[in-house]
């Protein structure tokens, strides 16, 4: 849920090399998602981005096609760090699929209080703010959640198969009921500044899994 | 989940009335109320929703102390709207108790697909921009969670008298889980244009519900 720090740069002339455009472009990606996960897209202008990577405005275009196109690659961005985390809790095999679930879970706990509340989620974030996105944009988003879901449901299957959960589960609708109640529960912790929806999300979703079983 | 039309107000000078101030204030009011649920509250001016019901910026402060002060009333508004809407449907002793909630959430789906998913909770859409809102707006959104989670508490205390659910069901627990997760489907629905997280949170929630028992 949380997200990184954005990467530090060297000030001063820019080096004639193709790694310090590389470098000032991942500077502006994460700054972005910094500030639009904690702000949201309405609410951060591209020049407030820049401001934060200090980075002059009118470079912008040379980096990036459109705000659009620099949307985009911020999503691609959160997703794949995202997924990163994701492969590492749900891929755990040191412990039971659903302790890897619960373990996810505690670290965006730990996440959300780190960033007091202010941060939650880039992609529930933006999903909320649909009337500021074009088409392409929230196809990406979905396509992330659904990237998310893949993951989570093969999680399952192996607590399907270890016997944690009936064998009969349907994976694929249960892990997408935890994607959508999921960022319900990171919604409603940034209103209350609280982990407890997250704590409570978590506790309903695992008891009622188990206890089918 | 949808809200009501802005009521029609007369043109041409004002009438030497109270009802007249009356009707002027809830008519701004409910055009927040549209302008709020579609767009949030960042991306929303005053100014907006004063041309929506046709009423002269200046008057605004006459009306209301602040924009937080409106806000709180637009809150309160919809509250108000959705505990009527959720009596309605929880208290209705036609329907055995689970399916009241499933015909709550019916009309939810109807409500959605009639604002082409533009619309979606207010409450749920200001809770995401809580960077933009004030410890009192905050205090009054979950308050107005809270109000929901009782309606439902009760509802399901019904479940669990009648034999739908377990009679050891924490009633109160899985209520504040259906609204946490419920939020997260509204925001899903409006994401991808489409009813089926409304419709799968609420199958699975309810399958869960019933399969203790």
């Amino acid at each position: 849920m949380s997200v990184l720090k954005v990467p530090t740069r060297r000030r001063g002339r820019p080096p004639l090399d193709s790694t310090y455009a590389d470098e000032t472009r991942n500077s502006i990606i994460w700054a972005g998602l910094e500030l639009l996960t904690e702000k949201g897209v309405t609410a951060t202008g591209i020049d407030q981005i820049l401001r934060k990577v200090d980075i002059p405005k009118g470079s912008f275009y040379h980096y990036f096609k459109s705000k659009d196109a620099f949307l985009e690659e911020v999503i691609s961005a959160y997703n794949n760090y995202f997924i990163r985390k994701l492969k590492k809790y749900f891929e755990d095999s040191q412990h039971l699929p659903l302790t890897r679930l619960r373990n996810f879970t505690e670290d965006a706990k730990i996440g959300m209080a780190r960033y007091k509340f202010k941060r939650g989620c880039l992609i529930g974030n933006m999903g909320q703010e649909t009337t500021s996105l074009n088409k392409t944009l929230r196809k990406k988003i979905e396509a992330s959640l659904i990237d998310w879901e893949k993951l989570l449901e093969e999680c399952l299957k192996c607590a399907a198969e270890t016997g944690e959960i009936p064998s009969d589960t349907n994976c694929a609708a249960v892990a997408a009921y935890f994607w959508i109640g999921w960022e319900g529960a990171v919604l409603r912790s940034k209103l209350c500044k609280d982990i407890y929806p997250l704590k409570l999300f978590t506790d309903q979703f695992i008891a009622n899994l188990a206890c089918k079983s």
